[in-house]
């Protein structure tokens, strides 16, 4: 007995955005009895979809090895466990871990490769808010930023799913202000009204570097950049005395064949006795449940939101992708399969 | 009864290094009997000569207001009480603190401006090795670089007064290996042979990131950056895991009129988990008393060699600045009056 697993393999290294050359949507047999003793198979329900994805497609030193030509797209994921030959998993249970971007995956047990939902944890949950999402956000605003009460806190992508919640973890945490840098008047609403940022710039119609002067005339004391480019460079410019720049991310290069320009206003760092500094969240993962556990808390109270831009598909998974790159997305993005 | 007092003022904001349309000499009158209660006369002996001095003549916010167009020169330097109407300073004492490149500079004792050279220290080791270069080096490399046994560091401007004592520290500190950045043959062997640095690379002809890999194969742990431009990104490049970067200065770039172009390899801070961290010597003056005993000792065991590049004359302060940009000098720049 068999099945069909469809996927999508690396077809072509992208230069900018991914599409129908630079993917492709294939079909392989899973015999059900070639699966070994200790592993189990999972049929995938959810993939996240993240900005980093796009970062494993180029032929570039990663904190990750490139995706090969031919693999599985790299992608962390929800699935539930269908059959098993191990005792670490049983059939039913919902798992989260990298799947790829595919209908089904063997892993093996013995390496814990997928981890078990946890009582009452939504399956987009653990991948949203509750995953590497929501910790990237956790971790890198308190570990790395050192957020403190009385803070000047900017969030670029502060509509997205890291940024959105980075937001609300500063005005937790006790933020003097914290402002969002957004695309359109949409989602700037969004971050204000219904998320409680105090401020936001829509970079789209905004001059950026003035309205970061006015909304912060003290400077800045702590930007957490998901975006890099200009932006990164406007708040380097309006830097507070001892400020601190979170790097996250740079998704305005990542579909850039050119590396990026650097940020020429990093001198500000020396003149404001400024820290910047990077960080990779699966340093953090032995200290995921102790985040979780307080986030899981902020959410029943009220606290945080997040919201989930769901699409429908595998196939549509390239699309999903490039909306994290043109905007189109707020909140999580998540292919339903 | 007056005499008179030689100094150096802006007369115009230079465009690249100084010369004799950007300086003027001028002579004052200083009247003796001006001298009020509270102050005391100094006679310059000594000036430090410091790259720092070049950006503070550009029109553009920094640690420090700009020198004012017809303002004396800042500068640190050396003096003699010549005359004291306060308690603070008494006639023949050598003192140190910002004297500007002129012959006589009149001090109010109630503020402490200018500090009494201790026992046993020369008037140019209190501008060097033993004042704010030196403390530069120390409290640069250890409080914010946090360098550590086993560290890899690399240190640019290697043959600088800053430079060759943070490769000197870094060796005492139990560095694994110190690699300086120099120009020229002549310099690159004085580091080795002379500090006993491991390695030099000379960027006027060596390529830079080639031999970074080379001598660096396990990344950089330590980045001390004098520089700025394309050494810093090539460092960058090139950087360790956890790896740190300390934004001393940025020698490369002061004389530009256009901002220097960013590092553009500034994601590896991301990808390497590093950090970037700039710093001002100033915030650190009242930690000096420490930092200079235990600098002192190393001198005394001979851990620690510092030099010193003379020249003589108050009229010859602007050629002596430019020294530092065209890379005239090895170690510590200093004016004789």
């Amino acid at each position: 007995m068999s099945l069909q697993n469809r996927r999508i393999v690396l077809a072509e290294r992208p230069s900018g955005m991914v599409d129908e050359q630079t993917t492709r949507l294939e079909t392989e047999q899973v015999p059900f009895s070639d699966l070994k003793d200790g592993q189990a198979l999972v049929k995938v329900g959810y993939l996240s979809i993240d900005p980093t994805i796009r970062t494993w497609m180029d032929d570039v030193p990663g904190y990750l090895p490139p995706i090969q030509l031919g693999e599985v797209i790299r992608s962390g994921g929800v699935g539930e466990i269908v059959e098993s030959r191990t005792d670490a998993y049983r059939p039913g249970q919902l798992v989260f871990g990298m799947t790829g971007w595919q209908e089904y995956v063997v892993i093996d047990g013995s390496e814990s490769a997928m981890q078990v939902l946890p009582e009452g944890v939504s399956p987009t949950a653990a991948i949203g808010i509750l995953g590497v999402t929501g910790m990237t956000a956790y971790f890198g605003l308190i570990d790395v930023g050192g957020v403190k009460e009385g803070d000047v806190v900017i969030v670029s992508g502060a509509a997205g799913a890291t940024g959105s919640t980075v937001g609300q973890i500063a005005k937790i945490k006790g933020a003097k202000k914290v402002v969002g840098i957004a695309g359109g008047a949409e989602k700037c609403g969004y971050i204000v009204d219904e998320l409680g940022f105090d401020e936001a710039i829509d970079y789209k119609s905004d001059n950026v570097a003035r309205r970061l002067r006015e909304a912060c005339p003290d400077g800045i004391d702590l930007y957490f950049d998901n975006v890099g480019g200009s932006i990164l460079n406007d708040c380097l410019a309006n830097l507070a005395m001892r400020g601190r720049v979170v790097l996250c991310g740079a998704i305005s290069t990542y579909n850039s064949d050119e590396p990026p320009p650097g940020p020429s206003n990093y001198l500000n760092l020396l003149l404001q006795r400024g820290r910047m500094e990077g960080f990779i969240i699966l340093d953090y993962l032995d200290r995921f449940p102790e985040a979780q556990l307080e986030m899981a808390g902020w959410i029943a109270e009220g606290k945080i939101k997040s919201s989930e831009h769901i699409v429908d598909g595998l196939e549509n998974a390239p699309d999903a992708l490039n909306l994290l790159f043109t905007g189109g997305n707020t909140g999580k993005v998540i292919v339903k399969l």
